[in-house]
């Protein structure tokens, strides 16, 4: 729908929730698509939304069920624990198994237990499957409805099976062929039924070199594989390569999505829950501890700055120039480890090729930092005299160096050891090459002073 | 293919394109995805990388126009002009038009001008229509190649149709229902063909509520509608409502990566073309402009500090402290930016929802100023005494207070006055929160200074 057209029917819907016109309000969202609810129960204010959803819960499980399912993860969560546990079971049983159980992961512990008691057998089971699988896996977000059939299976018995249960796979574009022990065979897609003969059996149609991912793979990596060769669907396999379910690219663009705000958040030092229209008390506590290391690495430039006070009061300009020397490596830093990051993000910096780019990167530090060098002695000799602006200019030249080589290395060795490399780079090397900056300046200028004046 | 594979098979094309034994190299590319033959070229030194290509496109041009497709536009610019003009006319013609258009718009204008006049008639009007659209619009990077049928056309004729035409729509889920003029009436998936019977017309089958886009809506728009609809294609049409093309989902997905990437690398100042495993002297060129801004932001910082030397003179600390107040507003700046311009990026910031965010995020920055206020009054108490502490603290506060203003205003403004905010705010809003910072720091306690002793 467009943004205008969906912004009126906001309007229209948030005054009846007010004015306690629910029947009519749930009227005007019968006729939208899920996706529509849910970017309505967004904007709606918080009381208002909870109202409406428990309104609709009551009047039409599905369609309330399809709106959480489109909802950010942690909205859907705080919408489910303002309703009644009997209300919370029946709508996680109208979710699809992975909907559900990433709702169900994110629920209090005992809720969880509970909850999962109460659920249907079967769903539960693919629930607590699914959950079985570790946090940002395959096995995690995958899907258990996949459609797979036999190798021998003709194609007009393939779309007769089709045609029976195509309710319960609502993204069907392929066809997994499997053997009676569901290990995958091959892959069949929807438009090769249409345009080979109906007595043919997919055996003869699969095509056996299938792109496929284990259970226990990293979603990121999931996503590169679906970006790089043009997928719609991939299949997981266990470890004896039996088809454990599928996930489709829809839910491969919510983790690229997610995937991002986590990079671009973690090298600004914003946890990736921060939204612009959420609460300001929740983007505090998302904020603060960022700026509080950042306070704890400003404070111990301040302590370097402190050891050298007799030579700042001597010669005023040490302490006059601090505002380059503590923002320029920072600057180059940031650069660095945002390329390395990104790199890492979209599977270009590898472990292999690790020594190249750390190579490169040393490499372009050093002409940065000779060239801004050499810029900053020019200003810096105008209006300080040529030695203060050597000082400086091989100061911003070792502070570039730095912040390159560590920019790179800390990003690829915490990627190497399994940390997030964008969550706990960024204070760590700017904090390291502050000090690095911080001493070579002074220290280089106390040694000097001893034999000049300036 | 697994990444293992993959590099055992690079590491002997890469032996056999230095031993010469171009034939045996080309021999083991036939047995690959064009995908994996364009990660390989990707993967070689520039030199094996332009020789192996060259001869591709001798052995088998079609297969050279495939792995072209895939890779990324600057590098397969960069192999297009090592080639001959023949050759390049030649490759340009294999390839869809919406691919051939990205290329083309990246080459030099008097190569481009000639080679449009080189290429067959029909493909290049097809490619000179898609280049008169906007940069980064729905029209540059839809295809002209989608499958329309009229609605009167029965299930069993579409497919006829289907299969006849196959070859041409390499990733068909749709089909476009159009009147004889051509304007978009419906959609129906290929799996509504194979659920209904095949006597049935497409009318009574196809959605009318189709979600579809216009030739010069923004790419980032199209690729929000896909990720928000789920859709595996989008139609674009122009302002009479006739289908002029489609978008299907796996070029969203280069959309989006290369969206995410320019926000990621625009905060931190970086160009996009800047490739962990490109080269140095293109790093340091697409490094080198922030570099030089931020510089001029830290001297105007140091004429603000040497205004006031004669107050640190008298008071030390006043410089000593200098790390703090240089460093925490554009931290908070970063972190508030970051969380906007993503959200601009993802559409939850619009102009309209833009006064909420705003008082959201002033009341954010004067939380964490005035938390962060009191740890540095604290800290700086017990080092340098109350009243220092005090000066630093309401400067935290005020400096965390403009950086959550100024982080907000200017994306959004920047937004409103169609200009990238990731690309121009960063250092804007660094500068002026700075600026603020350090006259109000200086001020408040040189203005003190007047009537105590600290």
């Amino acid at each position: 729908m467009q943004a205008q057209r969906l912004n009126l029917m906001l309007d229209s819907v948030a005054r009846l929730v007010r004015r306690g016109a629910m029947s009519h309000a749930l009227n005007l969202l019968t006729k939208l698509r899920p996706v529509d609810v849910a970017q309505i129960l967004n904007q709606l204010p918080q009381h208002e939304r909870e109202t409406l959803f428990d309104s609709l819960v009551r009047h039409d499980l599905t369609r309330a069920a399809e709106a959480l399912s489109e909802l950010e993860t942690g909205r859907a969560v705080h919408l489910l624990t303002t309703l009644s546990r009997a209300d919370v079971s029946k709508l996680l049983q109208e979710l699809p198994s992975d909907d559900a159980a990433l709702l169900v992961a994110e629920l209090p512990e005992e809720l969880r237990d509970e909850l999962l008691d109460a659920m249907k057998v079967e769903q539960s089971t693919d629930v607590q499957e699914l959950l079985g699988f570790a946090d940002e896996t395959a096995g995690r977000i995958m899907t258990p409805d996949y459609f797979a059939l036999d190798e021998d299976v003709t194609i007009s018995e393939a779309i007769t099976a089709l045609q029976r249960r195509s309710e319960e796979f609502e993204m069907a574009f392929y066809l997994y062929v499997v053997d009676s022990r569901n290990h995958l065979l091959g892959v069949v897609s929807l438009r090769q039924l249409l345009l080979n003969s109906p007595s043919t059996p997919l055996r003869k149609i699969m095509s056996t070199d299938v792109i496929k991912v284990s259970t226990g793979t990293d979603q990121e990596e999931v996503a590169r594989l679906v970006a790089t060769y043009n997928l719609l669907a991939v299949p997981v396999v266990d470890e004896e390569n039996k088809l454990s379910g599928i996930i489709t690219v829809d839910d491969i663009i919510d983790v690229m999505r997610e995937e991002a705000t986590e990079d671009i958040y973690a090298l600004a030092g914003v946890e990736a829950e921060d939204r612009p229209l959420g609460s300001s008390i929740n983007s505090v506590r998302r904020r603060l501890p960022r700026l509080l290391l950042s306070l704890g690495a400003a404070l111990i430039a301040v302590a370097i700055v402190r050891l050298y006070s007799t030579a700042i009061e001597r010669e005023l300009w040490l302490a006059v120039l601090i505002p380059v020397v503590a923002t320029m490596g920072g600057n180059a830093a940031t650069q660095t480890m945002t390329v390395i990051v990104r790199g890492i993000g979209l599977g270009e910096v590898r472990w292999d090729t690790s020594l190249r780019v750390v190579v490169k990167e040393a490499l372009v530090g050093l002409i940065n930092g000779a060239l801004v060098g050499l810029v900053v002695f020019g200003i810096i000799w105008v209006w300080f005299g040529w030695k203060v602006g050597a000082i400086l200019g091989i100061t911003m030249m070792v502070s570039l160096l730095v912040a390159g080589v560590l920019g790179t290395v800390v990003p690829i060795l915490l990627k190497r050891i399994r940390v997030d490399p964008a969550l706990a780079s960024s204070v760590f090397v700017l904090t390291i090459t502050d000090v690095i900056t911080f001493f070579f300046y002074f220290g280089m200028a106390t040694l000097l002073l001893k034999h000049f004046r300036f």
